[in-house]
């Protein structure tokens, strides 16, 4: 066991702050890892302060992980000392049901294993990357590409593959039409990827106030939701939405801006139940679908995407002590477009 | 014009009474049809009675229409006098747009016109199939094959087509597990036609009172859905769940029974918007969807295969008097399984 520095949340109603935790020895098919960097994700919020249901305290959240090989136990293969690396939000996986022989292992059929709040097969806590360093499995971690910087690359581990994901899975591509739904940590990320796959990106946010990072960053078009003449406009344009947005939405006035046999595709996941009526899937053969992170060759995948195309986060890089005020930012949606803790400050 | 006698609803609050009503004259590319039997479909009620908003009265609902072929357009080509012909929902569409170029012309982008409850081209009101005669376009006409006797193929021209089109569209086949949700006039051909495909079929039906006509028909399991045990037992299991059900439904109980990358298809419109919780999709990347019945060569390849299958519905055969109190009772889930009016008794 080794005793390093952390950040957590006592509790549901509290602050984070800092603190000690214990890693596990690294054992055969182990890394250690010394974190850099780790991102700061809504998720982190919706769990730490239990919008999500139960969760286990203390609380060391984060799950956009980046860092470097400290360690390496004896049977490690795929890694070696000094190599770049990453974790996302799974650590673990049962490995053998069909998901996981498939290389979906976030929709384990046992239940994936989180980077944090959740108990490993031991039924120890998992601490995520709120922390100096982590021990974990070298099957559920990632290689850096050389050019990925640490500090941008750290939101791709949930923020990247989040967007990467569905955008792949729904045929985001040349000649499509992809809306971008919500411009923060995870929509800045859906228009880099989405552009780089060739698709046509139109970025759909609650203002204009962000269009010229839009523009910038890969989108085509930039439109404002809370403008009614944006529905009228939009009317049956698009194959694929990606909502990125986790605040309740009206569903059938976006259903309505998708073309027939188009997707809407939810990676933010609000806390209340939405209402929804039929007729809008009904007509035009929509889909209204969901996808959660990625599987571990997926994320792999997209790290290699991403470094081919120069894509990383827009990223605050923060210290420790400001994550507590980070959080206040990110639920007022004031973040250009994710906070990444600089580790050594912990 | 000829004036035909029909059965009509006078207004949203009245029942249905014997009128008669206006054909146009047989133009160019029309086939005038001798109606013999029209099946009652849920939406006749819906419509009838402004369930899913302002109708147009007097209305003679009726999609589901069979019959001979009493005169022909002189530029008619696909059929002759004598031919058993059908006409489901739609007598015409803009023929333009890329949804009637590609067959879609259930989903025409200017808006398909409906059989009954609709305006043609010309602004006129048009009428369905509780009636004797019906003019219609050679190109929204469909064959009837020999083998299928009428008044059982009558049915298929809506709760045939409606469930076969997504049947297809979601792969239903060998090695696939198909729920079928409900057990009426949709459901009922729902289950033949999965079964006849090579799908494993399961009925989800309120109760077991129908369970030995669904093993009949082709289901090789059947669940009441009263019974929570339902949920726990079969939670993961399906490939599709296809759902005819027009009352509102617990979404998320019934997308816990899909696997990972299972889809949820409703074919049954409820009148009220229904609730979900977004992570009943997110988890397992599923799929909420919708269809609406298909397109015309899809109408004809559905009859075709029935045909070749030996499917047809499972019907009632009622006179016109019978109307209103086969309206009650297909309110009331007693019906087994379509009314089918024999027209000569108008």
């Amino acid at each position: 066991m080794t005793t390093v520095a952390a950040y957590a949340a006592p509790s549901a109603k509290a602050p984070l702050e800092r603190t000690t935790i214990e890693r596990r020895e690294v054992r055969e098919f182990d890394v250690l890892i010394d974190i850099k960097f780790a991102g700061i994700c809504h998720s982190d919020i919706h769990q730490a302060r239990e919008g999500w249901g139960e969760a286990i305290f203390p609380m060391v959240p984060g799950h956009e992980i980046a860092g470097v090989v400290e360690a390496v136990g004896s049977g490690v293969t795929k890694f070696a000392v000094g190599d770049h690396v990453g974790v996302g939000c799974m650590v673990d996986s049962c490995r053998e049901c069909e998901n996981c022989v498939a290389g979906l292992e976030q929709y384990c059929l046992k239940g994936m294993v989180g980077t944090y709040n959740a108990l490993d097969k031991n039924g120890e806590p998992t601490y995520g990357g709120y922390s100096q360093k982590i021990v974990v499995d070298e099957s559920y971690t990632v290689r850096i590409p050389d050019g990925l910087a640490l500090d941008v690359a750290a939101p791709l581990l949930c923020a990247g593959i989040t967007t990467y994901s569905p955008l792949k899975h729904w045929n985001a591509g040349p000649g499509k039409k992809v809306a971008i739904l919500g411009m923060g940590g995870l929509g800045h990320m859906g228009v880099k990827i989405a552009n780089a796959l060739g698709a046509e990106v139109t970025v759909l946010s609650q203002s204009l106030r962000k269009k010229e990072d839009g523009l910038k960053l890969g989108a085509a078009h930039y439109y404002a939701t809370s403008d009614e003449a944006t529905f009228k406009e939009l009317r049956g344009t698009f194959d694929i939405i990606l909502s990125t947005v986790s605040a309740p939405l009206n569903l059938d006035s976006y259903l309505s801006l998708l073309k027939t046999d188009g997707a809407f595709v939810n990676v933010g996941a609000p806390e209340e139940p939405v209402a929804l009526n039929l007729f809008s899937v009904i007509a035009g053969r929509k889909t209204l679908a969901g996808s959660g992170i990625g599987g571990i060759q997926e994320t792999q995948e997209m790290l290699d995407f991403c470094a081919e195309h120069g894509l990383g986060s827009e990223i605050e890089l923060i210290s420790a002590s400001e994550i507590n005020e980070a959080y206040e930012r990110v639920l007022a949606s004031d973040v250009r477009y994710r906070f990444v803790i600089d580790t050594a400050t912990i």
